[in-house]
């Protein structure tokens, strides 16, 4: 008998843990490194748009980026979806609120601080 | 010509990066591990006072309780003293909240909640 097709959209789905198993430290390791900061800081900027892992210019090597998504996910600090062969972020944001109120506010009010700091 | 003695206290000192040099990510990177953040609301829970290392009663051995108040001091996250041949520690409130306001409570805030959520 043959294998069952995949659907014809040519979805594959990751793991995202549900909101019920998302822990403060893994979230707080996630935003820890400069790089996944960084993303996490322009997808709070894009609101609720998902941006693609190419709309991110790291200067980092290609495997070191899809690391760092993978971190960003598997904590639940962001939610990718294949759209064809294009992986879609967005931050989950309802989640990290519902769970740790101004948690994530705080983290990115930080960070541009510092920012602006360390450029004066 | 004889080195000058030590001072009449004993005291060593530990390095402490100034104000200046903490970072976000270091500082989220201390607070990342269940152990350390576990001693920091031990710290924030006493106020200003200063709690000995051995006051911290962490399920893990001597050396890897020596080893997270490191990654705490180093970030800095806490001030360590010594008194004697005691090791005193301060959480940097006044640094953390000047450099990132709102963070360090928001911390403390979801880590309450989730130890709430988690016993629940």
């Amino acid at each position: 008998m043959p294998t069952a097709a995949p659907p014809a959209t040519g979805t594959r789905t990751l793991a995202h843990p549900p909101r019920e198993e998302i822990r403060l430290e893994g979230v707080l390791h996630a935003l820890s490194d400069p790089m996944r900061l960084t993303v996490v800081r322009e997808l709070a900027a894009a609101r609720s748009a998902e941006l693609s892992c190419s709309h991110f210019d790291l200067p980092v090597t290609k495997s070191t980026t899809t690391h760092h998504f993978r971190v960003l996910r598997e904590s639940g600090v962001i939610r990718q979806v294949y759209r064809g062969t294009t992986k879609l972020n967005g931050l989950r944001r309802d989640d990290l609120d519902a769970l740790f109120p101004g948690l994530l506010d705080s983290v990115l009010a930080a960070a541009r601080r510092q920012q602006e700091r360390l450029a004066a």
